[in-house]
């Protein structure tokens, strides 16, 4: 295939007039497809349903120390539950917390506690002038208006193949003590599908901040989200790295069986050092009695241990790796090799990233929508939702079918050629 | 029986010769009882453990609109469950939103939430230099931690048969626009099982805050806790009222299923406007995508409907009343008439409210503890954990066997009247 920008304008024109009656004839088919969201697909959730038998009325609905997980108290977490989130993060029991169903909850309430009382006795940051959190680019559209709401000024680091650009991090955070955070999904990221490299959890580990309250927010989201047996990424374990760094207390970790077991009746887990969760602790006692114990029970009881859950995830990934593939294969034989855009080839998670020639993405998620095919809004992936160049978009490929997810990046690849088109006959003219 | 201030010094010094030797004829007993939080006992949650069976695997989890509870989506509750919390509140589904296991959080969400963000937009509390809640008294404990962790300033209203003080409500709320919020528990009061008037509640839906973002915090805990069949307090349902008022966004309302099914694995929900309801869910939104719709529809199964709930709650009260009836009896058996306490006599919630003479609570509380029972901490009916008085003792008569409860009743009769008598023959010596 010829790259566009060696095409004449007379090629392009006639270029742009068959993609049109292309789009024009795709339109007409009413297509009705949404790939805007990471969210399991229906034979995933099929597939757990035998968590549903494993605690009846004939259980006994206590945690292995004996207590009745029916009624009030372990306000963190019943041991066991402790056990099977930090075997998933790769982290001791004790230095992990069990709350609800949503790990973007816990994730807000660490925030929204620090606004109110800060981190470990600092000053509460709505006392503060200025708080900013840096956030790599692309993320995670929910991260950024989690900071957004608390009016926490949103600097972007842009991403590179082994993580956040460190330097940049390093720079910000070891000189500025108004950075108070920063946003990571360093596992298969949200959307890039990127795994942060050994060097980069390292210099995570060994950042000096400026700011004594200033945390790393470590989303592991998808910490055991594999699609392949034979490709699997693996990442560092930050809070040792940390502790080796003499940084025991720089990191709070977060993770749910929101895509593992149901999104809509999960558990939801954070881990940090003792000290941290000792200062969280003491705001949770005001909050709450306890967590939903008999939940995490029958997690525990249907999961049993982390070899368990890699094993259900083996499953997960052979209905998944069908569908990012069928993505990948329409956008190599559509559109590799004609210089108009970039995409990621992530080997877990739940997302592929995908950047178009600058100032096209808004346009693209706008076409396709008018053709009937739902993507995340450009910018999204972005603080403010302004991606400063219109280039990135989302693609999340889990809830439709394989055959949909062909369908719906067909009518993709045709909007991007056609947009694409069109911005260089523009740039023409200009 | 002669009431003890008739008692001359040798009779007192007698009777507390005797009074002390009983003491450490009890002590020695060894008894290990706990009558200090208002929880479930186990042959209630044992009642319950069919709500165990209503899903399984066969089952189809979505909603009657066809929602799959399973996965992400619906987040502040499915139809059916904001229906059965409305139900026992009082209220239309459309004034319900449905949250986590815990009313507490909710609570202490809406309280957080307008620390950081306002109410409707009002100026966030964080950056007001005075914010002030009333609290009556005696009241719940951890109403009262939730308002001291913000910092915000607690003024004790006392307390009549019908409720709150109305007219020092009145004065405070529609005069100080620092008075921000109130603590009620409408029916079976904590600790007092007061239930308020007709004329309370129209008093509450006709005040005329100074403060547009004053709010009743309403916590209508014990909605459907009735002791007996033929003695049974009902209210007046709030948010009517204050629409008839006028003042449709006046209250936040709270419930939960906590003292129904399990506290260890229920549902909670808030009610309120529709106008209250929508900039709630403003920031519901950026903090999550949705709560445990699975257990929501749980409980729906199991209980079908407010019938359902009914039926079960007068199970429980069969096992409650005989709790109940066995410190009561204790109680008049052995300190009626001697005039030197006062105490309800509640039809309904999970307390009994005991007014000791002035300055005997705290040393009652630690002579019961010396021998083995433990009470809630003197004082924790207050705000600050400071009872003026030193008076006022919180009896949860719930979790132990009615035989346990007469027993802990005996022990803590004793220590009521060995505390009277040394209060009264100081006084005397003074």
């Amino acid at each position: 295939m010829r790259p566009y920008k060696e095409l004449s304008k007379e090629e392009l024109v006639l270029l742009k007039e068959e993609l049109e009656k292309k789009f024009e004839e795709e339109k007409s088919k009413g297509l009705k497809l949404d790939m805007s969201r990471g969210k399991q697909t229906t034979s995933q959730l099929d597939m757990t349903m035998s968590i549903m038998d494993v605690l009846d009325s004939d259980s006994v609905l206590k945690t292995e120390d004996g207590l009745d997980c029916r009624n009030y108290g372990l306000m963190d977490g019943i041991p066991e539950a402790k056990k099977l989130l930090g075997d998933i993060m790769g982290v001791p029991a004790e230095n992990v917390l069990v709350y609800g169903n949503s790990s973007l909850s816990i994730m807000y309430d660490a925030v929204s506690h620090s606004v109110t009382h800060g981190v470990m006795g600092s000053t509460p940051w709505c006392k503060l002038d200025q708080v900013k959190f840096l956030c790599p680019v692309p993320g995670y559209d929910r991260h950024f208006k989690v900071t957004e709401y608390f009016g926490i000024e949103m600097i972007p680091i842009p991403m590179t193949p082994a993580g956040p650009d460190m330097d940049l991090v390093e720079e910000y955070v070891n000189n500025d003590p108004t950075v108070k955070g920063i946003w990571c999904v360093p596992k298969y990221s949200n959307p890039q599908g990127i795994s942060y490299s050994d060097e980069t959890v390292r210099r995570f580990a060994n950042l000096k901040p400026a700011a004594e309250d200033f945390r790393i927010y470590w989303d592991n989201a998808y910490a055991v989200h594999h699609l392949y047996e034979d490709k699997q990424d693996e990442i560092l374990e930050i809070l040792s790295e940390c502790e080796k760094a003499g940084n025991p207390d720089l990191v709070f970790e977060f993770c749910s069986t929101s895509k593992i077991s149901f999104a809509g009746g999960g558990i939801a887990g954070m881990a940090s050092s003792v000290a941290n969760l000792k200062s969280i602790r003491e705001g949770m006692t005001v909050r709450t009695i306890g967590y939903d114990k008999v939940n995490q029970l029958r997690h525990v009881k249907y999961f049993k241990d982390l070899n368990g859950v890699l094993a259900h995830m083996k499953r997960h990934a052979e209905i998944l790796r069908p569908k990012f593939e069928a993505v990948l294969d329409v956008l190599d034989r559509e559109i590799d090799g004609l210089g108009i855009a970039d995409w990621t080839r992530p080997v877990g998670g739940y997302f592929i990233s995908f950047d178009a020639m600058e100032g096209c993405a808004k346009e693209i998620v706008a076409k396709c929508k008018e053709a009937g095919v739902v993507l995340t809004g450009a910018g999204a992936t972005y603080p403010y939702g302004k991606d400063p160049k219109d280039s990135n978009i989302r693609i999340a490929p889990t809830f439709p079918t394989p055959e949909e997810m062909a369908a719906a990046t067909d009518l993709f690849v045709l909007c991007v050629k056609l947009v694409s088109v069109k911005k260089l006959l523009g740039e023409m003219s200009e």
